[in-house]
């Protein structure tokens, strides 16, 4: 089934805000043979919004569209869906008492901007967002659907999978199965890996399809198949997958679909080890990946973030020879953090990163984006560190990015050794 | 000018990657009174991909596209835009030469699909890209320009920035000035806010557009006035800011658009005060955001992401009596932490949050997204500590992002105050 987004707004085309919608919507059909045909992002404008529905429902039997549903003055795609569709605006009262119990929990009182929340055109069946105050729109037109729906991303992911996409697939039967499968492959570029993988992926049947998805230092290599027997498709994605895993070996970190801190808590806690970070570039970033990830607590004991030299020693306990003798930035001294960290938290895994992720501090000998990364593991009493030395291009996010991606490979392949 | 963008690339309608580009273009050409006017994300498919273009021009003289340009099997944008524009596939000396420059400084070797990259249609121009392999390629065709970027985004922010918009902005002139005003609101929700100022809002001119950009615990409040007159038009915006300002006082925390992180470094710095963090349920990402801030180091000192309770005691020194009578989510927990990394980090501000991010841990009493936040101060030997506690909506990353938000915008309101 081929469905067509249409992110609205003008924060979107003002590159404001992000549209974070469609990417959400494409991932949890894909996995039902669903698919998105298109997006298209346009403007809070009347004759622009009608423009890309007439071109979604060329192109597809079921049509998104988020945002535009706000309160305020700028947001018209309801009285554009009305003039579309027909009907006329009208209060509802079931929306009515859901706007009010929303706000109500929030803990604010309602006002005539939220109030007029609950006009909606008759021409729409109504389901109600449990989570938001804007109503979720359902248009039939030659057996074709709309859904309106709020654009702000938690709204619109909890209400899409847990009542739009349901009553989507119960009216319309896929009739084709999706199977995929994932490879996180590290210590290759992207080209690297194509030719390596060359003349297996030429011999590839129709029905196999291969995505190189690469990130900073990762490269996700997905394998989709589409196929009307399922068995059939989930054998062969399956045979594919572990034909790569066999030419490609260690370079591979994981066959899921996970981030490296993902990959490297679940190493932790099947093997009992507690993990901690000790920060400086990357300023926190790499404790704050671990954390995002739901029931971190049980591995991750906690991070120093050790900006100043002055925090390095009295927080990690580095040497002040060491820093002077080395500087900040080097091997040295972000062993010494790896391994102050583990005593001062009495982890048994410890990240650490130094390094200038710029735009100001670089010099001829270290240039910007220079990161020294260690990784310590205690076993048995025995500390075991390894560190390197890498050199990161691009802006101040992008070595931060790359470096806590490259910190954590280098502990999930230390955790791994044993 | 009125520029559409089309994102190709089957990972985007798969949702495996976010398009980030079409939104850095926006915001680098408003200032200059360009717009993006639509935005197209299109799968790595030749078809579809024509059909893009085809609506892309009869919107817009200018289009440019990114992505689909990589040297894997799946990318197939060069030779669909050979058929659209003519001429032949040829390889060029001068890519070929910038292909080896930039793939030696990364320390790889070229190999056949690196080399593949310097083959390009006869029809177009090539732009040379100084950070990536891929060549950047501009065509006209009836006055119309369309310019091809890789989707690598620091590839195409940097090279959009420093040559393709440049060389645009040459042969297109632009005869109308915007100019804009950014106000950042605290304290209000986005209905609330719009009811306040809705009389002054209805009342605003033609040339004044009104936008509301809510982040969580946050709504940017941006004005854009569009005028031929650079001067009446830049007096008009500044007039609309300032009464803006008189309505909303002490709600509005800055007056450009910086993050919350921006603002408090900003004040920090002014003042000549240091800055720490001590967190639990942010799990590193104040420091994270604070440390995203280039020259963020002459003010944060560091953190201490105290996850476990072992480490929020020997760390941060809180009191295992606090942590048993209270919990470790509570007011006299949290105020511990902030004044616990004052004393450990010598800063003279601190950030500190404690709460539960879901989507285990919550109780009756305190449900998932409660959230304790204190923020401390040390002026002349005094310390001064506000604390408060709250609950936000949303999953894990919601309750992260938002607690962020409210602890840096209580850390402004205090040192503020001084």
């Amino acid at each position: 089934m081929k469905v067509s987004v249409i992110v609205i707004g003008d924060e979107l085309l003002l590159g404001q805000v992000v549209d974070t919608n469609s990417g959400e919507i494409a991932r949890h059909i894909a996995p039902y043979g669903w698919e998105v045909n298109d997006v298209q992002a346009v403007g809070d404008d009347a004759s622009e919004i009608r423009r890309a529905i007439d071109r979604a429902f060329e192109l597809s039997d079921v049509v998104l569209t988020t945002g535009g549903l706000g309160p305020t003055k700028d947001d018209i795609t309801k009285s554009v869906l009305r003039d579309y569709f027909g009907g006329e605006l009208k209060e509802d009262a079931e929306v009515m008492a859901n706007v009010m119990d929303v706000v109500g929990r929030r803990g604010f009182k309602i006002n005539k901007l939220t109030a007029a929340q609950a006009i909606v055109p008759t021409s729409c069946r109504v389901i109600q967002n449990r989570v938001g105050t804007a109503p979720i729109m359902w248009f039939e037109k030659d057996g074709k659907v709309l859904v309106a729906m709020p654009g702000v991303p938690f709204e619109t992911r909890e209400m899409f999978q847990s009542e739009v996409f349901p009553q989507l697939r119960r009216k319309f039967n896929s009739d084709v199965d999706i199977e995929h499968a994932v490879l996180m492959v590290t210590d290759y570029t992207e080209s690297g890996l194509a030719e390596k993988i060359a003349p297996w992926e030429e011999a590839l049947p129709d029905y196999l399809h291969l995505a190189y998805l690469p990130k900073p230092g990762l490269i996700r290599l997905r394998i989709d198949g589409v196929h009307r027997d399922k068995d059939f498709i989930s054998g062969e994605v399956r045979r594919a997958a572990s034909e790569l895993l066999d030419m490609l070996g260690d370079a591979v970190i994981a066959t899921e679909d996970l981030t490296p801190a993902q990959i490297l808590l679940n190493q932790c806690r099947q093997k009992g080890l507690s993990l901690a970070t000790a920060e400086s570039c990357t300023g926190g970033n790499i404790a704050h990946e671990l954390t995002l990830v739901p029931g971190s607590s049980d591995v991750f004991v906690g991070s120093v973030v050790s900006y100043s030299n002055e925090v390095k020693m009295s927080l990690l306990g580095v040497n002040s020879r060491t820093l002077d003798e080395n500087g900040a930035v080097s091997i040295p001294v972000v062993k010494e953090m790896a391994v102050g960290v583990l005593r001062a938290t009495g982890a048994k895994v410890a990240v650490a990163t130094s390094g200038i992720a710029g735009p100001g501090g670089g010099s001829e000998d270290k240039p910007v984006g220079t990161v020294c990364m260690a990784v310590a593991m205690t076993v048995d009493g025995n500390t075991e560190v390894f560190a390197e030395s890498r050199h990161f291009p691009g802006n101040r996010g992008r070595v931060i990015d790359a470096s806590t991606t490259r910190a954590l490979i280098d502990a999930i392949k230390l955790v791994r050794s044993i």
